[in-house]
Parts: structure tokens; sequence; C-alpha cells
């Protein structure tokens, strides 16, 4: 029932859902429009999309659904502005990963029976670095799609029908879709998503001022610390939005984690580092 | 000019090192020894080793090179029985993963003209789980085997070759190696190894108190997590030693990155967090 798609954003995740939806078998239209032309042209140029908009709300306009494949802060943007130009037979969904502000903008400017529909979206899936050159069709499969959808929103008959495509297609991409309220989201994604890249950072730029001068040194840590610093190559560019919009949470987490590791310190000689290799032991148990 | 190997400890990297030796093309023969019966006998199953020594001493003394393949303070053991029993035309080497200790041991029980060569070796590969049945002939490959020699050792020129024998063939294995002074050696993997480990251990422990009972959460952190955490499922029974044995520079890794979460949780919404994001992407440079 979904035909006519329009991707806003075409950089890794919005190419790769491009490209999924592709995979998945849907044979409507897609049109991509992306801030840096070039972008939009790696897109195209790998099936991701069929034709560049020159305007991102035109685009939208003539599309059933809307896909926000930006930062966060220029997702709360498109949708002051995609707002007062669609109507109720339109969805707007994205994949920003806090949610907070989103729904917030979900319940102030859509899911009213005369507006369109905002169905905030959450794929926990993508790489360190960014960029269309990246999209993958298989980066959705098996990945958690997570959902802040709210009991309390109101949509047209259509749009709620939208919605519900949209969530069909997202299991057709290979995703898992879990439904959480927005606070609670922002809570969690804080502590099993955005924590793990802030150490990641962390640690890097510890050893970069440690040992970055010799680059010998750095292989002496082989996979694990490979794998350790992985997400340290992610650009500060999308964190910062999520840096703003999910302060609280990512507070609490860095201090919760820095109380943690002050504890192994002053217990490296006693049972509490058993008791806590025990306890990350039952955290990685099959 | 090696034709005699025994390896005393046939668990991950013991059994690793005989099925590395094999596909290097090593022809001689390798006696195998193990605590418990189960590990030496998966060893000789895989091929790891040609036969089980009943008695680990015994089995030194019939072979040219002792790999000495447990934890730190066995090793410390062992190496206390050996150098009674060992004389100048044998050469005993490990892979311990801190070397303070045993190369202060390698200096007071070894390395003179009428004794066994000790060379204290540490490769810098493992996995996160042990055992003979995870032994993996391809584990050396590309890895960096450090060597804390002693300039003023002094060996029999029997021993001498032997111990530049061995350093051929973890060359053979894949292996890449550097040598680094004790010290230096001790500091430099609370950086970058056991700081890795550590912090895994924490964010995982620190995970399982808050999500451990909803797994459905735990798949929410997708590919990041898992690889962040991977390090969680390492045994306590290894890193007790390494706790014990390094503690001073593992403690002063740990404050540094205390130290530094701190910086970033108090920066989230500063140009500050630009700098650190800049500074780990550097670390990552290719």
């Amino acid at each position: 029932m979904i035909e006519r798609i329009a991707i806003l954003g075409t950089g890794l995740l919005g190419t790769s859902v491009g490209l999924a939806l592709r995979a998945a078998g849907f044979s409507g239209s897609i049109v991509g429009w992306n801030r840096g032309a070039e972008g939009a042209q790696v897109a195209l140029d790998a099936g991701a999309i069929d034709s560049i908009a020159a305007d991102p709300l035109e685009a939208a306009c003539a599309s059933q659904v809307t896909v926000l494949g930006v930062p966060i802060y220029a997702t709360l943007d498109f949708m002051e502005k995609l707002a007062d130009v669609l109507g109720g037979d339109h969805l707007v969904t994205d994949v920003g990963s806090t949610k907070g502000q989103i729904s917030e903008a979900g319940t102030r400017l859509f899911n009213r029976r005369d507006r369109a529909a905002f169905l905030p979206g959450h794929p926990m899936a993508g790489k360190e670095r960014g960029g269309a050159a990246l999209g993958d069709a298989e980066l959705f499969r098996g990945a958690v799609w997570l959902f802040t959808d709210h009991p309390g929103w109101q949509r047209s008959a259509q749009s709620a029908a939208l919605a519900q495509s949209w969530r069909e297609l997202v299991v057709a991409m290979g995703s898992k879709t879990i439904d959480i309220d927005a606070e609670r989201h922002d809570e969690l994604v804080g502590r099993v998503s955005h924590l793990p890249q802030f150490v990641a950072t962390a640690l890097s730029a510890l050893l970069e001022d440690e040992v970055g001068d010799a680059p010998e040194l750095k292989d002496v840590g082989g996979r694990a610390l490979r794998e350790m610093t992985r997400l340290g190559a992610s650009p500060f560019s999308m964190w910062r939005d999520i840096a703003y919009t999910n302060t609280e949470a990512i507070e609490a987490a860095l201090y919760a984690l820095e109380q943690r590791l002050a504890h192994l310190r002053e217990n490296l000689k006693t049972p509490g580092l058993r008791d806590e290799f025990e306890k990350a032991n039952r955290f990685r148990r099959e």
C-alpha cells in the first residue's frame, strides 16, 4: 500500500534504508534528497533511490512516506517545516538516536486527524563512519528497530495505515521492532548505546595522547584494542546532537561507569575483583 | 635446530602454540602437560601435541625448549622448579601477560652460563574464553609477540642459539616480534591491553546490574555493545594474576580513564566534546 517514499538525507542510514527496501522487494518509487549533492548521487548510483529531488519539501509532499535520515537537530527542523505542508494522508518517520525531543515535536506538530502522522523510529544499527558510500542493504538485518509511538496520538485512518505499513517494511528489512516509551528509550540507549560510544571515544583519546605517536605500539593491543576503540572513529557531527539531546542520561551513565572503574581500581587485590568479573561473565553468558 | 619442545599448560595459548608450530612446518616432537587431564587430551586429539607427559619436569628435562602456557603465578612456580633441574643446554620461555616479576625471576634463576636460558615472551593474542578446545593455529598470525629479553643476561652458546631459534619459530607462526624493557612492557600493556579488559569488565558488570534481567534490551545495543562487552566473558582465573602482578600500571590506567570520562561528562555541551572526538578520530585514522 506504500508506493511513494521520500528519503531526506542519504547518508549511511538513509542510503541503507533505500537499499534494504529494494532488497525486501519494495517496488514503489524512492526519491532522495541530501544536503550535499555528492551523497545523493552516490545513493542514486547505488540504486538506493530512483531520483534526486531538488526540493526536500516538494519531494515529501509528492510521497506518502517521508523518512528523515538526518542528524537530530536537522530532523527537528524538518519536522517544523513538514508539519505545515503535509496533510493527513502522509506519514513522516525518522531514524534519530534520541527520541525525547523528537517525540515531543511529534505531539506538538503531528499526529492529529488533520495532520500528517509522525512515527518516531530508531534502528539500532550503524557504522563507525558515515556516508552514502557505506550504505548497506543488510545493515538492519538482525537489528532492533525501536519505535516510541504514543498511545495518545490521534491519526487519520489513512496515516495510521501508512504507519502500520511502514512497520511491516521495517520487519521486511530484517529488523525486530520494539515499542518503548520515549523517556525510557533515552535512558536505555544512554546506557546500551551512547555509553559504549563515549567509552570508546575516551579510551581512544587517552591512548592517542599516550601512544599516538608510536604506531608500532598500537599494534601491541591486537584485536581487543581494535575492537574497544573502533567507535573512536565516529564523527563528532553526529554525536554532538546526541550529546545535546540526551545529556542527562549520558551524564548518569558516564558517572555510573566512572564509579564502577574506581571500584575495580580499588579492588584489584581483593575478592571484589572476582565479583565484578563474575557479574561481567553473567552479562555475556550465552 | 630445535627438535624437542615441551608445552606445559595446554590451554588456549599452549594448544595454539602447538598447532601453530605444526602449521609453520615444525617437524620435531611436542610433548604436552596440563594440570587437568582433559585439556591435555583435547590438545592431543587436535594434533597440538604428540604425547602427554605424566610429569612436567621430566618432560622439560627431555626437551630442548620448554614453553610455559600457564597463568603468571603458576609460571613463577614452574620457573623455581625448572631452574633446579635444567642445565645450560635448555631454553625456557613463557607467554605470560605481565613481565616484571617473571623477568626478575629470569635474572635470579636463569640466564647464567651454567643454567638454562629464560626468554620472557608475551604474544598479544587471545580469546575471551580459554581452553584447549579453542586452540587455533592462526591465533598468532599478524599479532605482535613481545620479548623482554635483558641485555645483561649471560647464556651458554647452546641456550643462546635455542633462544634465537625460538624467535624464528615465533616469526614462522606469523607474529611480529618486538623487544621491550620489562618495566616499559608492563606500563604499556597496562594501557593497551589490560585497560581495555577492565573497561569491558566494568561496562559489562554495570549493564548486568541495569538490564541483565531483560535479555531483549541487551539486543538493543547491537554490534557496538556486543563488541564493547565481548571481553566481559574473560575468566577471572586468568586476570587475577595479571591484576596482582601489574597492579600499579593498571591502577594508573584506570584512574586516567576515569578522569577522561569525567572530562567528557562535564563537556557534553561544550567545544571540549569536539576536541575529544577529534583526538579519538586521530587514534583511529587509517
